[in-house]
């Protein structure tokens, strides 16, 4: 069954991320440094490179890949929560390239953002924690 | 010319869907338990399977595929409305192999939750029921 | 560093943009009669045909391509901020083909509406400008 909570919108948060930056990297600063811990976050811009991540169900372990060739952000949707008491930025990315090819998957540190806009929204809510859930061997959400 | 209402924000619902569960019937049984007829869904997650759907624009029928192996979520976005006075969520996935390769279409029953996270945003406002659409054949919103 | 400034919810809009509607000027549109200068917007649907933008980040210019069948509007992701004092809306999309195989890229006129849903969210908060970066070559928000 799934299990869904209500939660509040607290504030929204719009602008960009630098040339250069890490982009999961400071997305997770900016919710750090606006004390985001629920909410929704959404991007678009362009990557300078990317590292993804795609979950093996069977082996229960994350493969990383890279795309070393600037990219168009086609689209970036994640949300926000807690995993050790920590603001934890938990997003996926789809990219495209200079003949519309898209490449996707799990937003990875190693990602590095050419321009970005971003809108995050943070919610007030019950503590969404992260841990580690046997079946899937994800981090998902103890509700 | 484009129809467009003001609507309102009514709620928000944040939290994971279960392993099997079928990914547009757990967000659809999500609206009817909590009497949303009307909003925005979103997601990200990994599935066992797919089955989606695009719409030949020619025939005027859906064209449906499966796809047997497990991806990535990279994006679900979709909204709520009524049908026949039912709440149905209307959502186009797109998916993510181990590769970074991307697939996409309209999200059909048959579409397996390995893990997801979703936000889904009611509105309040009007009415905004699908019927059959003649120009296209596609149940659209009658505004 | 980011520049990310706290905005807050003005409005929120739903509706459908008319087949044949150029899928860009469909959005500005709503956005200039509904007087939004800043916000985001996020839609699904189809498209008869679509040009779409790939930023070439060494030579600073935008190469468009054009799509010349149907597809699946699979996501459609993107802001609206202002540029030399005019609403101006930022977006970018992934489409999906017959066989689920997706493209993507910045969002060009000359993308023609098959059919389209839309949410947009007007926020309130200081003036989003764009100018040209020179270290990009992109009209990006003076913050």
């Amino acid at each position: 069954m799934s299990r869904i909570h209500k939660v509040a919108s607290r504030s929204l948060h719009m602008g960009k991320l630098k040339r250069g930056d890490d982009l999961l990297g400071a997305i997770s600063v900016i919710c750090r440094e606006n004390n985001i811990r629920l909410g929704r976050v959404e991007a678009i811009g362009a990557v300078e490179k990317a590292t993804l991540g795609y979950y093996d169900q069977t082996r229960k372990e994350y493969d990383f890949f890279t795309i070393d060739t600037p990219h168009e952000i086609t689209s970036l949707i994640g949300n926000v929560s807690l995993r050790d008491g920590v603001p934890m930025v938990h997003a996926h990315l789809t990219l495209s390239d200079e003949k519309g090819n898209v490449k996707g998957g799990h937003l990875a540190p190693g990602t590095i953002v050419f321009a970005c806009e971003t809108v995050i929204e943070a919610f007030e809510g019950l503590d969404f924690n992260r841990i580690i859930d046997e079946d899937t061997g994800l981090p998902l959400w103890q509700l």
